[in-house]
């Protein structure tokens, strides 16, 4: 729950409060803002930052989609699933509860389209259709869930899997931020769909059918192509 | 003392120097500034280099902040605490007098308003009132504390600590400039307070306040939500 | 194959989809995208979190010059090198074509000249001639290849080969991407040549000789002027 | 050599191809240059990346000041420092050489001012003073040298240092390039002056000077002020 509760207050607070800045210098308007490089650095660190945290907790899931495919992959009970899944919803809405409260502390803020939620079609940042983003969520999040789990086999290095997995979900959101504002998380998108609005909630299955459906076919692979060697149970 | 003179020399400095500059090609004028990015990597990297570097002399506390979060947390003895923080005071304002001395090598720069210092309503970057600086400076330095205890647990990868903290505070950072110019360290806010002027000193306070009571309940939550085992006294 | 998959999408996909983004703040057009920085980034982070993930699998080369690299300086055995290279090339083109069906789910977008292919001359991104080029990609190259060789040595500390290889990239690109949009990686070149057309195809010639003739003069190199103890016969 | 043929060829190129670069997007012009957090991140890069694959080489040193810092501390002996130093430079100056012919592939490259020389006054990037210059070129280079001694002292943890050392120069580069275009390295401060000419080769003293005159600060009183324990004699 801390987890997810850090994943969306850093990932999407970034976007909503620091994307766009501008600073005024003799009299020439400057962006200062973070970009979006700046918001998929921001969400690879929470997920870098929390896994060292708390990883050796609950073994570090801020993400349904992840909690789905290390289940399939036999890597986390099935009977575990449900309260990872319900503690991760539950996290991101206080996230993004807090979030708006913060914003609204912004004279004129207008939270509607505001609230850094995924879409496609007419709500894709930058005008990507239904199928584009059913793809580029589908295959980033099947990669997702193959680089936590090799990452964490015992064959690879100790200790450095929170941050290649943290540094995935940067890459992730370099690549398509302006496809879909990048999901790959079920809990992430739920956090702020009603907040923002905007045809968003209406929008919100296809960033739970997608990041799942790619975690399940990478987890049910991932043993018979790459031979799992899990490091622990949980991680 | 050290660890404090860089987190202000190179987060503050970063800030005052770097983050707006501009080039000219061809006729035209080019952002080149770091940005809030540079200066949320900065921050960062003042904590990340310097605990490296210093954290196994001293444990790494930069920040006042922190030390009260460990002593409740049990990681330091209290008595150990007013050293340490007036030491992170005494050298986050000579670092603050050091970026005021080298500012002033460069004609016609004015201090007032110029030296990074925090602050909320009209001294916010971006406009933000008292409750939403409140808020995430209480929330962000909570979630900083828990990462630092969470890192240095003995359950944690060894070795890890330094870089996951210093890029807490870069994630921190990205998330917050505009909202108060990012504290979430009382020290950091007084080495420029002074030196800044034009409010800040009276916005001070809050500086104080809102991380201190933050670390306050994440040091008190942490063995009881999280089960502590620390690695060592001072880490 | 997965491996150069990764790495053509999430560096040519950056490249494609968000290098150049624009967002609109009270009227004002405020770049967003990721610029030249972000997708050296990228690029970085497909090795850097590849190697963790996949490395302890195929030793982690996701480029065929790297692997006539490792096969001059007794790395990988000569005879596994036409396996790894086809497999390099397939994995490159999967990621090409789903690239181009990606993006041509957004309106208007036309393929030709926009899909990151290295070029000189004419197609060089800021005018860089053929003698430049050629430079510039057999120099990387050889430095990338001892940055490999060198970073999985037994004599360098174990586990930080990946992120010092991934980061090498990221600063390969730094420099390079206004002479040649970066190459050092055939695979990478032919993965998007056919797809963007507008003369990649023809130059594609150099984007093979110049990397391979680099990383063999560098393979060549290593043991006699660095005294070659690799850490195992694959890594 | 190699190592500051890298950190030339990787910091200086970054700022001459790199820095500054403009993409038209619907008749708009965007900036996608790399700017100053681009340099910076490449200066460290070089260092990192170089440190890694060649530490064990040498120690790593591409610099003449941290040559004399960790003689001065008792690191290295000084009958080895003069060999040190002249391959630094040498290194340097083939990688300055090398820049000048890539970039004269470019049509109409005027290398005059345009090689990313250091300098004050008239040829400090953002105005600063020889005072400025002085004290910023001082202070971040003892910082420097005890973030080396520190990061690479027993007591810290093993094989972080070439990450440590080589992200305290992005840290260096992003306080300081609009004050001198940073310098810390005499070394890097030669390989580009004579090939910038306008001044650079008549303030060159500074940047042997100051460095220096840090180093052999930071080197006397690491000892003494923080207890030194060297994990190695060149290391």
């Amino acid at each position: 729950m801390v987890g997810t509760f850090w994943l969306v207050l850093g990932g999407c607070g970034t976007a909503v409060f620091a994307a766009v800045q501008i600073a005024t210098a003799d009299t020439r308007d400057i962006p200062v803002g973070v970009g979006y490089l700046g918001v998929a650095i921001a969400f690879g660190l929470t997920v870098l930052t929390g896994a060292y945290a708390f990883g050796h907790i609950s073994g570090g899931h801020f993400n349904p989609a992840v909690t789905v495919g290390a289940a399939v992959a036999g890597r986390l009970p099935w009977t575990k699933a449900p309260v990872y899944i319900v503690s991760q919803v539950v996290g991101g809405l206080i996230a993004g509860a807090l979030i708006l409260v913060v914003a609204s502390g912004k004279d004129g803020f207008e939270a509607t389209g505001r609230m850094a939620a995924n879409g496609y079609g007419a709500n894709s940042p930058d005008g990507y259709g239904l199928l584009s983003a059913l793809l580029i969520e589908i295959v980033l999040t099947a990669i997702f869930v193959w680089v936590i789990l090799g990452s964490t086999d015992r064959r690879a290095p100790a200790g450095f899997a929170p941050a290649a997995i943290g540094l995935t979900l940067t890459l992730i959101h370099l690549i398509s931020i302006p496809v879909t504002n990048t999901s790959v998380n079920p809990a992430r998108s739920t956090a702020v769909a009603f907040f923002n609005g905007d045809g968003a909630p209406g929008q919100l299955w296809l960033f739970w059918a997608a990041p799942i459906a790619g975690a399940l076919v990478a987890g049910a692979l991932y043993g018979p192509l790459f031979g799992e060697r899990a490091r622990s149970a949980t991680r």
